[in-house]
This record gives C-alpha cells, structure tokens and sequence, in this order.
C-alpha cells in the first residue's frame, strides 16, 4: 500500500462576522496568505462574489488547492485545504484561518486521499 | 439543528489511463461536462498542467466546485463535486466521470457541510 498522496483538511466555521464573509477582496487576502503559511506556491487565483450575499474563491497552488464558500446569514464558512508533498503545512493555514475569520467554532475533518492500489491502467 | 448548507463527494479514482490523465484540454472537457450533468451552472474554469506530469483543474460553479488532481504515474485521480442547494445531482456527475476516467476502482466518500451552529457572530 503506498503512502497517501495527498492531505485534504474539510475546515467547517462557524460565528464568523457577517460583514467578513461578504468581503471578496479581504477574503482572497486571507486565503493567498493561508497558502503561503502552509508553505505552499501560488499559481492563481479566481473569486467571486454572490449577489445578494456570499462569496466563493479558489486558490490553486502548486500542491492542488484551497476553497472557500461563505454562507454570510449563517456565519458559516467552508473552506478546504487541500496538499500534497510532504513539505507542505496545512495545520499552520487553518489555525491562521480560524483567527483570521473569527470564528466562534470550528468543525475539521482530515482525510487522505489516494491510498489504493494505485497500479496504472495502461 | 438547520439542514446542511453543502454537500461534497470526495472521488478517488485508480486504474485510469496515463495518457488520459495529462490531458489537459481533455480533462477540462470532462470536468465541465461533470458539471452541466450534476445540473449546475458554470461560472469559470482554470486549469494547469505540470511539468513533467500531472493536471490540477478547478471549475468553479454557481452551487460551489469541482476540482480534479491526477497523478498519472501512478493512474490516480483525486476529485472533489462540492455542491449547495436541492436541485444539484452530483451523483451524476460521478457516474460520468468514471466512465469518461476509464477508471477501474473507485473510493467515495460523502460528507455534509455546514450543520452545526449556524448563528453568526454579529
């Protein structure tokens, strides 16, 4: 069985300020600078701010991505981190994403991905 | 306790074919029709292939995400169908997509997002 091939963090918060989760600009700020502290390269970056409310955004980095979609009524965020190489450090993102966002309570589930018999088809 | 506010599939596919899996114009192809097939609505798209191997793709939609990674050495695919709202069907997007992936064994997790405490803060 080879090892995993990549680190996937499901990050549910909760309490965020509402204001916060409507902010496209500040929340693209805040999640280029979770890439960076989890030690990961930046290739690009699409967000898009919903009408009446909410946001979603990509960051796709060298290592796969992080997502965000903000659900402004309810002070809920979902956010996903998701790595691969044994370099990157996704917990020093979410505990950077947890202040940043101000939640009240978070709900973080880690999985890995790829663990199965990974033999080629052809 | 409210409903949850997402629903996400995490797909793991193994077995798919090399070739098939540095594509990238073909892997954008598949994403998008994933997309209309799980009956949402695509916002854009931003895809990446990586030297010497391997493709990260994003389609950002109007209910949330779908991402793919693969690792073609090891004929590996790592694909998330993150959706909101009652109306999306990402069970069919799955079904496309392992038939369009030629993959020959799959692991699928579903999670919920989004159902705990969802007063927000201020």
């Amino acid at each position: 069985m080879p090892h995993a091939l990549g680190k996937h963090l499901l990050v549910d918060l909760y309490g965020c300020p509402t204001g916060l989760l409507n902010d496209v600009a500040a929340l693209e700020t805040v999640m280029v600078e979770a890439a960076h502290r989890a030690g990961t390269t930046v290739l690009n970056t699409t967000f898009h701010r919903f009408s009446p409310c909410g946001v979603s955004g990509v960051v796709v980095i060298q290592e796969s991505h992080l997502t965000i979609h903000t659900w402004p009524e309810q002070g809920f965020v979902a956010i996903d981190l998701f790595t691969c190489g044994r370099q990157t450090q996704p917990g020093r993102a979410l505990t950077y994403l947890k202040r940043a966002l101000q939640s009240t309570r978070s709900d973080v589930r880690q999985l890995v991905r790829g663990q199965g018999d990974s033999s080629p088809k052809k």
